[in-house]
């Protein structure tokens, strides 16, 4: 017997059913975007790794797929960083910052682009996470009011609604204010970003988990006590329609500004999309380090797992422009949401087409040919002594219907109407 | 200045207008495909180094983008054999054999899988030649029946018209043919490969150039004479409606049942695809040395390129999976069809709505909202002191209607009906 043969370490193949289901949920995800007014881009899976290695995708850049120089010398041993010049893309941000300094020229200010594609990232293989997965990201460029919040918002839930996932909740939080809290409890301005990975995990670990975690990490427990009583006075606000009772929760440290923004991107939001519930939470994070304002999150009710994020990070496409440029993203969890789609499909417009093995191939796939620009699937299925199996698995496929070819005396063939196909089972 | 920021080497930018009309026609092309019973799967763009270097990639296993292994020592130096351990898939026929072995379980026979995805290759850069391509394959492994070349035919055929791609040709041959061809004449059997190269030139050099090369390379000059004798016969065959007159012109050494098979063929495609020319087409090679059977390549009437290509490689996907397996498939060059593609939007339906710099962001992306549900594409347009250009920019990019936003002394905001907008050149 053969080895067996599977796919790269941490790697999959996606089977039709699973398929069907993702490119399904890929064109509503484009129809929905491309109807607000956002375009669809595509760049490169490969990338410089000196862009790559930039110092702006944090862990994801020790996960780094690197690619061989070309035109190596067989017998020449070479350090790994001088072997390799370019790195498979670990996310899409990147990537988007490196458009558009490359196209400046044919962007309209803001440009509101759309890429979906594969990234990759050489993480430790565990059950349900792959070393190459799609993202979907939106982004609006250019554009510093928070009109961009509200656009990447409205769009997003728009087309989760249209996937069938309704019941979100977005969750809202702002780096500025964020940064206000810390600084107004005492921490000094270096330490926030540590400080801040531990407040992330308040939904895993608890307030009272963070704490015991800052404290081992040697702040200063006065800090940390103000922090806990400042947490433990904000988580209980979540309403952003009274920014006034907010800012009056929040330290002097924090701008007025972001506040005032976040009222605004939760009364706009009231109108565009009512339907969504929003809630302020100050102990949303997110991970990265380049978020410079408002951040999001959207979970599923009942779930509460995430499925998109994104926030402002003003700064960061500007590194590769040389000027800086006010910007803001939200990306779809795609490998989350696309278990959660169906392909709500009328299984009677899928059809098997019978026939007897000897049946001229002609007339055979002329008639699947018809049944096709009637809207059908049509899929041709030889006669065979043990036919049961092979319906039972075409009915597992979403196969509704059948049709029957048979060849007369005169070699005329002749096809029945279509009628139910049920599998042994059923 | 910010040195210029450009794509990896031989990489590229995809922009909206190329973007929007490449996922239009991918969209047809799979459901075409689908209603033709093709199921699409999905392979990681990463293959196991030793798989991609089995010797059934020709030319194509020296352009590989090989990947190094993680977690090397960076103070290591490593041969580039020892370094890598994967590489970017250079076509879609590796995988495809790849799949149907790890997921020969999960495979109805025939299986008839529709694969589209980017491949690489660290081709030198050239003019409209890039590192990464999109290649969208068809294939029916499990089939000895011509009525696999019947139905890969006629759905490609189908795809390309839905696309506008009609006027298109397809010339047809046998590998078999072909080395009984060259058996007949005389070549032994070990130089056929070498001689197929030369034959496969014949469009470009001619009849005359072939022979030229073939003496050139030493073969027999009467071997070559016979051969030039017999393609100078055959080149005047084209019907295949007549199956006979090809066998009597045909050495003795080429199997009957290969010609019957290409009559088979012919004669079946005349009834499902009866507006498509077939034509026999002697000096048809095709590159790949896995081909067994019937090849076959689709041209655009006119610029006769090909555009789509494939045939019988009954030997390869057994390679992996240690038993044989009858398969044939067909390649459709997505990159040369791309590019005659056109997407026919109604311009009207994209929509600037253009308001006040103060409108409030709620209304604006609630009409956006209830517009993009009307199925227009509606962008926001902040109102400027100079519109013009932007305008112009917005019907270049297909933009035909405007929706003005006022607001009203008492905070109300009201909108236009769309009207028709045009550029300062229209």
């Amino acid at each position: 017997m053969a080895p067996k043969v599977v796919p790269a370490r941490g790697m999959r193949d996606i089977l039709p059913a699973d398929k069907a289901r993702r490119e399904h949920a890929l064109r509503v995800i484009r129809e929905v975007y491309r109807s607000f007014g956002f375009d669809e881009v595509e760049t490169p899976a490969l990338e410089d790794l000196s862009r790559l290695e930039s110092g702006q995708g944090g862990e994801n850049e020790k996960m780094l797929f690197k690619v061989l120089r070309r035109g190596l010398d067989p017998d020449e041993a070479l350090k790994p960083a001088e072997a390799a010049d370019l790195g498979l893309r670990f996310d899409l941000t990147v990537p988007l910052s490196r458009y558009v300094a490359s196209n400046a020229a044919a962007l309209r200010t803001p440009a509101k682009l759309l890429q979906i594609g594969p990234v990759w990232r050489a993480e430790r293989p565990q059950k349900g996470r792959y070393r190459q997965f799609v993202q979907c990201d939106i982004d609006v460029v250019g554009e510093p009011g928070s009109i961009a919040e509200v656009e990447l918002v409205t769009a997003t839930h728009t087309a989760l609604t249209r996937l069938g996932l309704s019941g979100t909740t977005l969750r809202i939080n702002d780096r500025q204010v964020l940064a206000g809290l810390l600084t107004g409890c005492g921490f000094a301005e270096a330490d926030h970003g540590s400080v801040l990975i531990t407040v992330d995990k308040a939904d895993k670990v608890g307030l009272d988990g963070v704490m015991e975690e800052l404290r081992g990490k040697g702040f200063d427990t006065a800090h940390v006590a103000a922090l806990e009583a400042a947490l433990g006075r904000l988580l209980t606000i979540t309403d952003l329609s009274a920014p006034d009772a907010l800012a009056a929760a929040l330290p002097g440290a924090v701008p007025a500004q972001a506040v005032q923004r976040l009222g605004e991107i939760g009364a706009a939001l009231a109108v565009s999309a009512p339907e969504l519930p929003v809630v302020f939470d100050v102990s949303l994070v997110r991970g990265m380090g380049y978020y410079t304002g408002p951040i999001f999150e959207m979970a599923l009710e009942g779930s509460g797992s995430s499925i998109a994020g994104g926030g402002r990070y003003d700064n960061m496409v500007g590194r590769f422009t040389g000027r800086d440029l006010p910007a803001c993203g939200f990306s779809i969890g795609f490998e989350r949401i696309a278990d959660h789609v169906a392909l709500d499909e009328d299984r009677s417009r899928s059809c098997a087409l019978v026939h007897p093995a000897d049946a001229p191939a002609g007339e055979l796939v002329r008639k699947q040919r018809e049944m096709a620009a009637q809207g059908y699937r049509v899929a041709l299925v030889k006669q065979a002594k043990r036919m049961q199996p092979l319906l039972d698995k075409l009915v597992e496929e979403g196969y509704g219907s059948v049709v029957r070819a048979r060849v007369g005396e005169d070699g005329a063939v002749a096809f029945t109407e279509p009628s139910p196909l049920s599998g042994s089972a059923g």
